[in-house]
């Protein structure tokens, strides 16, 4: 590789770095906290180098989310091993503690795709789409669940689900613990797609 | 009853009749598409008189949306005979029934509400938690389901699934039948709540 190459790759590298910690900081503010300002502040770079490096707060705060997405979906991947169940139990565990550790940015991602923003929105449907499609990639025999419209249905009403329960027992566990929410969480998909995997 | 006592209910009447105007417009309309202006024209009454009961714009939506909620209410009541599950899927059906019917008005309920409209928001709430509250109250000898913070945030959770397993199918049913979808709904909280009332 030259110093050219090199050179040319920096900026890249340098903007990965702040996508980082805008995904950081995302984690407890929601996306109307996360200024170019902030990020500024805590890279420890100019403001219009930011400008520079993301062009409009949009277009920042898309490139956070895009960045927060990828994290997740890369984080919540099921493990190679394991039948399907325990292989997507182990993914949804992850799911939990990804949206737990990232509350604040996750409740505004939320927020703002459902209530309009279109890049967020597309960025959020793609999450949801990865994570149900997952449920039918990995298990490709159908042993868990065969793919048919009507448990594409349920897996659709399913995550939506998941989401909520999570969501509210991180506003406000009411007493819930966190092990009862993973049982919760971890033996829905099996209860509503009948006996087969119950 | 006296004349003058008729005349000062008359406009909370004529008002209440306007509402009745606004959901049903709300139907195959979302709120965006609600305007005064043709309220005024389908009522046949002025722009003027709209703003004199209504106020504003967002008092008008809000009025509105305040009354599509009391009729899915009161159109979704359960009945008051039979086994609490029993009751609970009449209710549901109902449910079901409601939201197909006034889907456009309530998929911009549901957008406006999500969104950050507070208004909106407080009314969402509200009927999602009568319509939750509904099962412990049908039920209070936890024939079907006990009331513990446990099964609280798992109905939580199942409320959120029935409503994203409505708007999918509404959206575009995929080759799943109506039929199907009702008995998605119906057999997901037994489902959800254990061996009891599976």
């Amino acid at each position: 590789m030259t110093a050219t190459t090199r050179s040319r790759l920096a900026p890249d590298e340098r903007r990965s770095q702040l996508l980082d910690l805008g995904v950081r900081l995302l984690a407890t503010r929601s996306l109307d906290e996360l200024s170019i300002d902030l990020l500024a502040e805590e890279a420890g770079i100019s403001r219009g180098l930011l400008y520079h490096y993301f062009g409009n707060k949009h277009a920042f705060h898309e490139a956070v989310v895009r960045r927060a997405a990828d994290d997740l979906i890369a984080q919540t991947a099921p493990p190679a091993e394991g039948a399907p169940l325990e292989r997507l139990q182990v993914s949804l565990a992850a799911y939990v503690d990804y949206v737990l550790a990232n509350f604040e940015g996750y409740v505004s991602l939320l927020k703002g795709a459902a209530g309009g923003n279109e890049a967020l929105r597309a960025i959020y449907d793609e999450v949801r789409g990865v994570l149900s499609e997952r449920i039918f990639l990995e298990d490709p025999e159908g042993e868990l669940i065969a793919d048919t419209p009507h448990n594409r249905l349920v897996v659709r009403g399913w995550s939506a689900m998941t989401e909520e329960l999570v969501i509210t027992w991180g506003t406000e566990p009411a007493g819930v613990t966190k092990d009862e929410l993973l049982e919760i969480v971890a033996s829905s998909l099996p209860a509503l797609i009948g006996p087969k995997s119950g």
